[in-house]
């Protein structure tokens, strides 16, 4: 079911500035029985990435209810972007802001089932992404790096593609957040110059101390992700998946992406 | 009036890929009796921006068909939308690739009339453009940059922003490019790392040579647009005018802009 402003539809105007610019925001998120997950972490990125961009982010109360309208019944995935409106020709932001919702549900994707593989491979990307501090960290519908970065493969077996910035630092994967263990100590790059800070992640660095596990937050090499104990990457619909290969580098499971993947389905408040 | 794909209509498919991702490209043209100016320049630039986003660009008998029939009677602008189409959700590339084409028309803006002044205010933006080269030069959806530069001042008398690259090289105007003249010679930045390589500017450097002007792309300081004899902007849309203040700066008119704003008219081959 698609949503837009709250009218079953499967069409949006012509003239919105998410289609003109990519002027918005998105979450994707998963549903179980009808109910968002992590809503409360969600809705928090979703008013900040507004904020960030200085759009007037919708009551959490409509967004909740329209979400659950659209959820499938038992698990699902649902999709909210939330675009400037539209407006008069232009870049200037329009005086009278009217932002458009559109929430769409989808069923939960094969690779995000409860049986689906734990392990993934992964390669790295050629594409190197622009640092751009005014939008780093936000997931905003300014797409097209990671969409040429996916059509560097499609090599089915490969799950996923890892980033690096200009300067060479590790960023992320082109849809997930990457994380490493290295001597029982958690580390994820710096998202502050470019990449997407995801929800997972945020609920990772929250949950790892309460496990005794110290995190660090900080430029990453790719040497250091060759380096790691175990090399992870994770977001709100896959939650915490292990890279066992990247490209001819292969790990052996060193035990942290169970207990970290169930860390990050617990309650956190 | 607004086509989608050939059909009249104000909606586009909720699930387009231009509006998940800024994935597809675009084009702000004039047209005059019904027919689009420079459009050999026009589809010429549409089509490498298409191979530079590995975009399958429509023919070009059907676009110009297009624009002839949204076209409003007399002048007007005409934008042109190219989409990856919808499909999976996911970054990456639908198999079965199907462009969506939006082509819509309205009245030529106040400021682009016949009678508008040629003398225009500036200022300098405070965001730095990301220097990104996999999309430097192209006119793409992902235009996040250019909507927060704008939305940088209100004053109605300031006609134009000019953005810097995070090094520093003046890059040109949120909805322009630039150029300056410095003792009878023409400069304009390299686009090769970030900002939007237009028409009207690539018909000017075409056209300058056979108005004995010699031509230079390369790197600008600011410094160098404020010692230069005479600054202008140019798009499609609007031709060249001359920047008579930029911020607390003014210059006298030192009489190129006319010219060359000519010779952008002219028809080259």
């Amino acid at each position: 079911m698609i949503l837009v402003n709250g009218h079953p539809t499967d069409m949006v105007d012509a003239l919105d500035r998410g289609l003109a610019y990519g002027d918005g925001v998105f979450r994707t998120l998963r549903t179980q029985a009808g109910q968002p997950l992590w809503w409360r972490d969600h809705y928090a990125k979703l008013a900040a990435d507004c904020a960030a961009l200085m759009l007037a982010c919708p009551g959490e109360a409509v967004l909740h209810a329209e979400i659950c309208r659209a959820a499938e019944a038992g698990q699902g995935v649902v999709k909210i972007m939330l675009t400037r409106g539209t407006g008069a020709r232009g870049y200037a932001p329009p005086p009278a802001e009217s932002v458009t919702r559109v929430v769409l549900s989808a069923p939960l994707p094969a690779h995000a089932q409860p049986g689906a593989p734990r392990d993934i491979n992964a390669r790295w990307c050629d594409l190197r992404l622009a640092r751009q501090p005014r939008l780093a960290g936000i997931k905003h519908l300014n797409r097209l790096e990671n969409v040429l970065a996916r059509a560097e493969w499609n090599d089915p077996a490969i799950f996923e593609g890892l980033l690096c910035d200009d300067l060479g630092a590790v960023i992320g994967g082109v849809m997930s957040n990457l994380l490493i263990m290295k001597n029982g100590e958690l580390f994820t790059p710096d998202l502050a110059e470019c990449g997407v800070a995801g929800v997972a992640r945020a609920r990772l660095l929250r949950a790892a101390p309460r496990l005794g596990i110290p995190t660090h937050i900080g430029r990453l090499p790719p040497a250091a992700i060759l380096a790691a104990d175990e090399v992870m990457i994770c977001n709100s619909v896959i939650g915490v998946r292990r890279v066992a290969r990247l490209d001819d580098v292969t790990w052996p499971p060193a035990g942290w992406t169970t207990s970290l993947n169930n860390a990050l389905y617990e309650d956190l408040d």
